[in-house]
């Protein structure tokens, strides 16, 4: 079968399910949530096919296909989903939808308040990485859906994944997490505090209501380029850039982009300015920064945290990925061991450092779709 | 002996030496320049037992001692400097002067540009490591001295010595490079562009004309925020702050500073606001980038840049120091090595990462007391 067309994002509403609102882990209730979700494959009879794909940071819930026309906003990873791809959409329905707090559709800071008419800002409530995941489940059932065969993701994606086989175990058949973690490290969250203090600082944030004013395009635009040195390895800055200058052969002397690499940070940044909401950014990061699934579910202890968890697991991680290290995919996969749960790790040899769980596609295909076979088996088989 | 008392910075213009100008490596003239200094220990009768310190980007010229009283305002490098030291002052006569371009007593983009009376500010020259190392070269012959027993610094002062060395091959007899590198790479420039990014984002910058007025304390505090992540290990993170909260037990669900970590970045950010000029901070930033021996003194070829070096070589690397990892050092050493120089490199084990230079002294000494021994026994040898 040809890959995946055009494909739209549908829309749905928490209240169509008489959800008028949910109570978010910091306790407070939060309501209306509207999800922006996209579909790709169909769903089966018994719905036993059926794999959540979560995004990270930046994503949104266009994982794949086009918008438009072909060739035209292509899915964050299109290269991923598909017919005969990692996730085959001839085999199974795969789902994606843009998380609480987002800027593409779901309910998010930009968002109307209905008790104002005007966008919540920094009157959005603080959530977290378990409250997406909540709001997912809606979903889950508004699809009709009693479990998923899989949930996967990469990145913050990876982060949800995990989170949905800790707070929802009977809901997951399998669960594949990729460059992911159990925990941010310190560093992680001191490059999103200094990314959300290059947004803070920004006058244009202006406390967060700047809509349908100047948007804090600087301010956002430092923190993208902070979070892009992270999701490189500096073997794959010194191959891509190097010490190349953009335009001349010579130093100019001045204080322009000058450097290859600069140049390339300064594009991402302007690039994501024009797509990616600023408050977004601020409580995506929030989210992550929060997210510690030993201290949660262990009461900081990860072996007990990792008792709960029912699901198969994969994890994968990449080499040179220094962001979230391999390391913090091991204590995982060990503290999953530790409990005897059906666990398969795989540190895939890459220099593309955080950003492989995008490129490595080729790598990560043949272990996700055994993954899925043995998953889709034991499912039919019965065995839980 | 006691340890160094009060000590004071003395000035020394360029122009008293009749230098009213120099030739910076951009090809522009640019003078009149004053250079601040400080020195401990005394100068011996022959003027062999001279040893210039270069400080790191954020140093000055007070390297060792305290202004004003005991206990304040200790030298950035006391630790390393005075009686039985690794730089011993009973033994040897040493000075640290304020780079070119920098903001505690030496001609830099805060100083008044006599043509117009005002600050130069991005008027100021862009300059490189280079030229800080040229305008030593004037203190150094102001000081009577006509040979350094040897130049030593750490991170951009290791730099400067490996400049003096391939620069300047018949005024050093030793070099001490520590925590440093031949080039910049791709990655530590995109640190260096973002924080430079992030002072030219904030309006308070005014295009580099703020003096008298508000400063881009915000820029410049981001700037040093991302520095400081770069100084620390991600084990040396872990350690000190882990995932602690600042003053609570429990999340706040707000955007205030909340994680430890965070805290100490701020603190670090609002400390340095306080001493340091955001320019300088721009232009010391671009000299490190514009860094690259085997480019300027070997067409690109490392090997071939080394073979100008006449000075004995000391290099010393940190093992967990990412922003300038030993592999660096290890390919100068390799360089050296190949050219049969005489080259010693120690990769000390340290978990503190690049800031390791600063704080694993007690490591340091014995190598340095060792390697200094022997530089001053080959000179009373007249080996060369």
């Amino acid at each position: 079968m040809a890959e995946i067309g055009i494909v739209h994002t549908q829309y749905f509403s928490l209240a169509e399910q008489g959800v008028e609102s949910i109570v978010l882990e910091s306790g407070v209730r939060f309501g209306p949530i509207t999800v922006a979700f996209e579909t790709y494959g169909k769903l089966n009879e018994d719905a036993s096919n059926a794999i959540l794909i979560c995004h990270a940071l930046s994503g949104d819930a266009h994982a794949a296909g086009y918008h438009e026309r072909i060739g035209h906003k292509e899915g964050w990873w299109h290269a991923a989903i598909g017919p005969g791809k990692a996730f085959d959409t001839d085999k199974y329905f795969v789902v994606c939808s843009n998380v609480l707090g987002g800027c593409q559709g779901t309910t998010g800071p930009s968002s109307l308040d209905p008790a104002t008419g005007k966008p919540y800002g920094v009157r959005f409530p603080v959530i977290t990485i378990g409250d997406m995941v909540e709001v997912q489940f809606h979903l889950m059932r508004y699809l009709g859906i009693s479990r998923w065969l899989a949930v996967a993701g990469g990145s913050m994606g990876g982060m949800q994944a995990l989170e949905w086989a800790l707070r929802y175990p009977k809901y997951v058949h399998a669960s594949i997490v990729i460059a992911s973690t159990g925990r941010l490290s310190p560093q992680s969250i001191a490059f999103n505090a200094v990314g959300r203090n290059a947004i803070i600082s920004d006058p244009d944030w202006n406390g967060g209501d700047y809509y349908g004013k100047r948007v804090p395009e600087k301010g956002l635009s430092i923190a993208r380029m902070i979070g892009h040195i992270t999701y490189l390895s500096e073997h794959s800055m010194e191959r891509k850039f190097g010490r190349k200058l953009q335009h001349k052969s010579e130093f100019s002397f001045d204080f322009s982009t000058e450097f290859a690499v600069e140049s390339y940070l300064h594009h991402q940044g302007q690039k994501f300015v024009e797509r990616f909401d600023a408050n977004t950014y601020l409580y995506v990061t929030k989210a992550m920064d929060y997210f510690d699934v030993a201290q949660k579910y262990g009461k900081g202890n990860l072996k007990h945290a990792m008792a709960r968890i029912q699901s198969r697991m994969l994890l994968l991680s990449f080499s040179s990925d220094w962001l979230f290290p391999p390391q913090q995919s091991q204590d995982l996969v060990d503290a999953l061991a530790a409990n005897r749960k059906d666990v398969t790790y795989f540190n895939i040899e890459s220099s593309y450092g955080h950003d492989a769980f995008l490129l490595e596609v080729e790598k990560e295909e043949a272990i996700i779709q055994r993954f899925l076979d043995a998953s889709g088996r034991l499912w039919k088989g019965g065995s839980r």
